[in-house]
């Protein structure tokens, strides 16, 4: 049996190969046939070259996913072929100061599977038995492939403490951005969502979701008028503009809490001035951990993600680069490439 | 009976005025008999002429005190003439969103004493009575005029949610950076102080405090070998300086906490990718509660701050302009006006 797989060659391109033999998993592994990959941002960057510093062509990319196991070590227990599964794509060192004292998720030395190592752009994945997270048998697989996204959302909205009632606006509405505004309205905050993007925003519309476009309204007015005066409770930062960052911490009450998700670059001017004088708090927030895995998967098993709403387009395999550019052209939420080969693509 | 006073007339001038007659407190009012005012780098700002936006010529200035009662408004309780009290100078409008959430001492439209409203460079100060607090009998008027920016200290470490053993980096060594140290090592951290200056480096020493010259020594190289790799627990910034910034937020531990105390007027450029990458958490933190007064109160009264070396110089009310001029030539702490008259000044 071999393995069809999509590697990132170099910037822009991607290359479908069809060559390798399947080994068995080794010591503490299991292999799993793969159904669905999300792409997500960061695969974006990559292909275009910006992590050429972590990748290393030809790589197989792609870290969210569903499938079913495959095949076991036979070190491996608890596992078994057929069982539905995700994977928490983190591998921690277990040693660094990080993972002491209990941080592991952001371990200073974290392998993140589809980056750092080999991804589930293919037909069968080989990974840690440890990073496996079970998946009810009847939740969707495709649905199954939003666990990881829904599992950062989930995360980010921890970390804010977020409390029942609180005014919360969400600056950015790509997918995690929509899925942070999903799990806080799970959560009952009362939500405002900005997004320059129409088609992004009628997204989140058709979700029911209050939302605002930062290009025709006065983002901080509005949210005074919306709060009495009070400004929000809580930010999250999920565009990655300078603007954005620059309206979240505008727009914050008096000891409001701001949530930094997007990826920065570069540094950002901040008003400390507003920091201290508000007694802001700016949160950094960075993937997930088991128990946001967990309940990320809950979510979507109970119905409070809309998958079908989020899910715009699902791709075969070898037209995952033509996926890759849809991507960039907009007009696309969330984009899954089908990994199974054509026999299997039958039996979602 | 006059009140003698020193007002802030324009930029770098304080003049002195002994001919106001005293009139008695109005309603929900008391006069205190001024003994001490401490000068701060908030009063320094205001001599450059740095805040004429807030303050209105010719002010009296000063809002860090001790004195005794003199004389009540009829319908104030709970003091008499005589009574050894401190101010906590703030006047919240208890209306506004901050009031409204339990936060009073960042209402928006606060009256802070001593800059929006008269201070107490002056002999005799009446002020609203709920701004009193009570002082042990005991407890010396000069060491009790550090109560304010203990109080400071006191917020900015229970804002960091300090535990014990954590190892902490303050970075900046006036006194407010030495006073957040005095009153962490209380709390059982262990203590890194940054401050380039020779002379605030020695106070700091003779307190037994560790120090580094940010001048000769790489901090971040420090304090990565201090902490085992891991990075400091929780900073302090108190440096007001865009480097003292950067430095705390490259020295921090994952999770690690950036106390932000000193103001800066200009925004700052932060690596929000760093906030993200560790989850940093960055906290805001301004002035006090009652709570942080009152514990600022009994930490002096219990010895733990070292007053006699901290208090460098204090002069008589007729000569604070020399010694606003002497705290800006440096080789000082803290510089305290002694504002009785020259019968009372002999009874401390």
């Amino acid at each position: 049996m071999t393995t069809a797989r999509v590697a990132y060659t170099a910037p822009r391109t991607l290359e479908l190969r069809n060559d390798t033999p399947a080994a068995p998993p080794p010591s503490g592994h299991v292999t799993i046939e793969v159904a669905y990959t999300g792409i997500c941002g960061t695969d974006l960057h990559i292909y275009h070259g910006a992590m050429d510093a972590r990748v290393d062509p030809p790589q197989v990319i792609g870290h969210e996913m569903s499938g079913r196991v495959a095949a076991t070590a036979p070190d491996v227990t608890g596992w078994e072929a057929g069982d539905h599964v995700t994977v928490m794509p983190l591998v921690p060192c277990g040693e660094c100061p990080a993972c002491r004292s209990g941080h592991r998720h952001i371990c200073h030395r974290l392998v993140f599977l589809g980056i750092d190592a080999t991804g589930s752009l293919q037909s069968r994945w080989t990974v840690p038995a440890h990073t496996l997270v079970r998946l009810p048998d009847d939740l969707p697989l495709d649905h199954a492939a939003l666990a990881e996204p829904t599992a950062v959302a989930v995360h980010d909205v921890r970390r804010a403490e977020l409390r029942e009632g609180e005014k919360t606006l969400i600056v950015g509405g790509g997918p995690i951005g929509l899925l942070i505004a999903l799990v806080a309205r799970r959560g009952g905050a009362e939500l405002l969502l900005v997004e320059p993007d129409p088609y992004r925003r009628a997204t989140a519309e058709s979700l029911g979701l209050a939302t605002l476009d930062p290009t025709a309204a006065d983002v901080v007015q509005a949210v005074t008028d919306w709060t009495g005066g009070a400004g929000a409770d809580v930010a999250f930062e999920v565009s990655g503009a300078a603007a954005g960052v620059t309206t979240a911490v505008d727009a914050l009450a008096t000891r409001g809490r701001l949530v930094q998700v997007a990826i920065h670059p570069e540094p950002r001017e901040i008003s400390l001035h507003r920091f201290f004088w508000r007694e802001l708090t700016l949160l950094g927030a960075r993937l997930y951990g088991r128990d946001d895995f967990e309940a990320a998967v809950g979510l979507i098993a109970e119905g409070h993600i809309p998958a079908a709403t989020l899910i715009s387009r699902i791709e075969p395999l070898d037209r995952a680069a033509s996926a890759f550019q849809a991507l960039e052209g907009g007009g696309v939420m969330k984009v899954l490439i089908d990994c199974r080969s054509g026999a299997e693509a039958d039996t979602r």
